[in-house]
């Protein structure tokens, strides 16, 4: 059985990643919502889904908030709630796209009115920070434009900045803005934000404290997401990662089970750029469970974080390079590959065992008679879904 | 000004494209379905929406139904409330994809209860069919699975072969069975029917009533449309189009507004092909107007398509066979491109106005007050969407 | 350590993969083609590379010739060259895009006279067969067009159909054709068997000895390649593949080099459609080793099928039609990725070793002193590459 | 006919498309590159053809060049001959990609001596643009790996910046690095500056001199480069662009060729955003006339770009701006349409005929006699292509 040294098992002893209270919710797509037994009605009861996670792995110690999908009457409250159950409230994502109002843009709109509403409520989600200890903001932007001469690219871009530098100046000592780009989707024709030089180019100009978020699955068809990884790295405005996997467009599906070689690779290079365990870097989960159950999901999906990052961290540093100074491409594809193809599961499951985890966490929670406790427990209210 | 010879002109004349009663609901994507006041809350108004298309164009005669989102008491009732506005029903559109049970197929589900129960809704399709008078059942299928080893991809296959042997073998006489093909969404590892050659060699099983339909939206990015539709000419299976249009994805935008080039060279195919007017071929739309009017929308569609249509006719073809023979790609190019930056639009208004419509539709549309008439009066009720 | 079963040592066992001569000539990009000392100049050096991969892996018992690339005075004569070196004639490819008659077609092109010398390229390419003994004319096409306007699609899919029955009637009993399909390249607007399906139709109208080549680097970003496996081995078309991998057009790299989940993938279908070690299935390869060691690059790329093949076969197909049958998403999901993750290598090098083979054949071949010699003995002449 | 006002006529009189010296040689695929009677043969007949091109058009008063493929024993007299035939030397760019050296890169290669070889090579280029006038030195680098682990992508990132540093540094008073980008090719798993991104980055550490190239061919599927076209200029980081057009990777085909509307909406935001006539931004082709004739080839790309910049032109600016305020997505669009689909070739015709030139280049090339002429004058000799 392959063992993993000491070393790589401190880095991942420390591995951190945040799950996303709407990953327990209902989602699908403009076709269907399926639902399920159990779904949580409120943000208590997603919280209480997340820290099973947690609790099985030791991988999910915080849990983004939405705003307004997470709204509670008392985020003190929530915050112990989540203190109480082992895991703790994360990273606040704002929400200006369910909102009839918002229909041709928020942060951009050509109407101040509706910027400045857009504005206030990343205030409000300033606001919930403060009151959750959180330190990211992150904005996600579903603004753009389904036709050509439907929108003014530049003048929007400009207003973009203005809205951004208002909320930014609005952050607290030690809160960040991180701003996620994406390729499409909901918008057909034009996004605001629509790859990582984007993002970049405005929080460049925004501060020290503004990062750029990247999405997995938020790139054009082939792209290296990798090599972006390595240049955000290098250009330090690598805020977070949002992880997912997908075939065709923004699949949300879980990480690693679409092209698994793919995250092994983006893993190794946020080892190489110096990203895993920085306090710079926030790893995180954005999925939708639309088929599959959700917090069985969820526990596959920060495995197979895990299990990438220990084949990464078995990547025979010394080795690559001599094979790469040497112009040795097919002894350089063998010494990454066959960390790759190495099997640390049993390694893993042995690990988890001696820090009183189970080795295999996902039988475990099977039998845990969780999830038919919380179907019978949660009838009747609301099932939590992407609604406003 | 270009004009356009009698023998265009008389092919315009006879031009027909179906109307989807879905257009004139509402539609959006996962994170938001906008509405607007006006929309239709049931059948006879989404009639009453597509024959305000057809009154100012001539060129959208029948309004195709989707089953369940189009039940009534009466089709008959239906029928002639649609012969009075001056329209007529045309294709059904069945529905596998908002039902709980098919959450993991229908056509193709494991459970033989569950494929019988879908077999069912095709049936009271074909029955709806007898009582509008209508044609086609068209089936489009969301079936496939978003996870590798999820699904059994050859026995699926096998499945829906049997389920459309049992759906055609219960069509009318003079009934055909039209089964369309989709590249992914809403299944993101695999769909059922993801291709032509799957579409192909599924109906060539069936027999000859039964027939591929072509979506401009549904295919991997960069596929040569053109192609294919020359290829289902040529192998005489090509049943009917679902035109929309699109940049990334099945987007569903207005025909013509991504690429109107493509949409040039796919009709330029189509009458190559003598698929034009051509009773085995039928033209439709399928698009979603998510932020613009909808009525107007289908106006402008319908319109480009008849304009592009109008341009291909305008392709010198003896010119273009020469230049192709000779091998001088420039020429055959600048013949082929010649019609296409023809401007027809006056002289299509002026047509269109000895034919007692008006020159420019989209004002005259604007300008006859139904748009406010019918916000004023549509108040109450659901609007109409996608909804089961 | 992973122990494979006495059936799937079976099955291993009798795995063929068919080596392209000209993957051990010089081969590039536009841009440049690199050269090597040691590249061979002739077909016999190819084959006696070739002959290396099979001496070192048991794996590569047949060498495919591309014509007029491979033409020598007497197939005879280098038939037993080749079983001299333990190795036989395989597949014979034909070359259509290296004249400059074929500028804009061959088999489709207008002019009846070029038609007639692809047409005769192609029965010289049989009388090769025959005295090599060789099975299968595999036939790819570059033809296609540049421009919209420049090419009659549908007159050259019609003339393909009489140039291909033309050929296909000529062959010998017990040989078959085998026609390749791509999506782009070296055609940029058009290309004459672009898909699946086009491959299809065209050999569904020749015979049943005429069959679809797979090339798993022809396809547009994002195919299911493994559904496609599926459905050709459904139809019973399933004539050959051309192994390779890629990450953006047809880049042609090492199988399993870009993706080894997707070859996984594909490899299960293989073995599920009954296609493994089925004589009707040829198993190729197709790559260019641009900046790799070629013969290197060629043992690499047998043992990542071999590997893969391994790992397809460990898939508990009881297990997985379980969950399947019970919608059991993830745990379909992780009976599939638990063959995909096994590290089937140690157990593939001790069995290799019980055969007599190296249990590394990568050093093996390294430490042989090979590579040195050939460098050092292949001195003048002219290396062989895609020259006509 | 529609009329183009002084006003729209005054500022296409001053636009100006450099041609690439490149375009008049034979160029093709890794399949094969086609040769032509009457190829130039050496930098003075390819600077005899571009000045055709611009003698018909006046539309193409520069040439770029490209060295090695353009060196001369003397630049001035290559200079003098350029201004006997009314054209003068553009752009000069430079060629790391075609020396056995440069396998594993050039200003990114892990070894400092031929990194210093690929600088000096640049140093020989900044030679070239004092003896011939030029202000820009274009940058494209090939460099890249193919393989994952194959190249170290973080170190060549730095190494980049390090030598791109060291090149602008040399530059005289006046002179400007331009840094082009392209997603893949000829490197298959990564490249150096694969996007936007990457050369902006860059070019922001080198200084105010240093800009982005962009080659209209050399983006991700469905990447909405008018946005970009917007970003960089309002960046104020848009050096030049090259132009050509693409269905799949980068075809390199004749501008507009593809998608015409796409070059209409690069224009309109070219236009909007200062840049047409902007001195910042150089317009240059960059094309392969793999099967057509090259010189009509050029004239018909440069004809291309003068009717999409009239047309984008004659976008009624307040009319669009008013639609997109008011929030009317159709009329929004008409606007944007009603420019696209106006015919502007008649009037262009007729102003090209007031200013001494043919209505018609292509045909008054076609019946200059040039082509027959070279044909019989370019004979032995060899024909110019990109060998190095």
């Amino acid at each position: 059985m392959t063992t993993l040294s000491p070393d790589i098992l401190a880095k991942l002893e420390r591995q951190a990643i945040e799950l996303p209270s709407w990953a327990f919710g209902n989602s699908g797509t403009r076709f269907k919502v399926f639902s399920t037994p159990g779904t949580p009605r409120d943000p208590y009861e997603k919280i209480a889904d997340a820290a099973q996670v947690h609790a099985h792995t030791a991988l999910a110690p915080t849990v983004a908030l939405h705003i307004p999908w997470d709204r509670v009457d008392s985020y003190d409250d929530l915050r112990r709630h989540a203190e109480d159950l082992g895991v703790a409230l994360g990273t606040i994502n704002s929400n200006t796209f369910q909102d009839d109002d918002y229909k041709f843009g928020a942060l951009t709109h050509e109407d101040p009115r509706i910027r400045r509403k857009a504005i206030d409520h990343h205030f409000e989600c300033v606001d919930v920070m403060h009151a959750t200890g959180s330190r990211d903001l992150k904005i996600w932007l579903a603004e753009g434009s389904n036709y050509p001469g439907q929108a003014d690219l530049r003048g929007r871009q400009d207003r973009l900045h203005e809205s951004l530098k208002t909320i930014y100046d609005r952050l607290g000592d030690g809160q960040r803005l991180v701003l996620e780009y994406k390729f499409f989707e909901p918008a057909f024709y034009h996004t605001d934000v629509p790859d990582w030089g984007t993002s970049y180019a405005q929080v460049s100009a925004l501060g020290d404290r503004a990062m750029v978020c990247l999405d997995t699955g938020h790139h054009a068809p082939g792209t290296n997401i990798e090599f972006i990884v390595m240049q955000l790295l290098r250009l330090g405005k690598l805020g977070s990662f949002d992880f997912n996997s997908r075939f065709y467009a923004d699949d949300d599906l879980i990480v690693g089970a679409a092209d698994p070689f793919q995250l092994f690779r983006i893993l190794f290079e946020v080892i190489r750029g110096g990203g895993l365990n920085h306090p710079d870097v926030a790893f995180m989960l954005d999925q939708c469970h639309n088929v599959e159950d959700k917090i069985r999901g969820q526990i596959r999906s920060v495995l197979n974080v895990q299990e990438m990052t220990a084949r990464a961290l078995l990547v025979d540093r010394d080795a690559l390079t001599a094979a790469q100074r040497g112009g040795d491409v097919l002894e350089a594809n063998r010494v990454f590959m066959d960390a790759f193809h190495t099997d640390v599961r049993p390694a893993l499951a042995e690990w988890r065992e001696s820090r009183g985890l189970p080795a295999d966490p996902m039988t475990a929670f099977a039998e845990s008679g969780y999830l038919a406790r919380t179907a019978e427990e949660r009838v009747g209210g609301t099932q939590a879904g992407w609604g406003a």
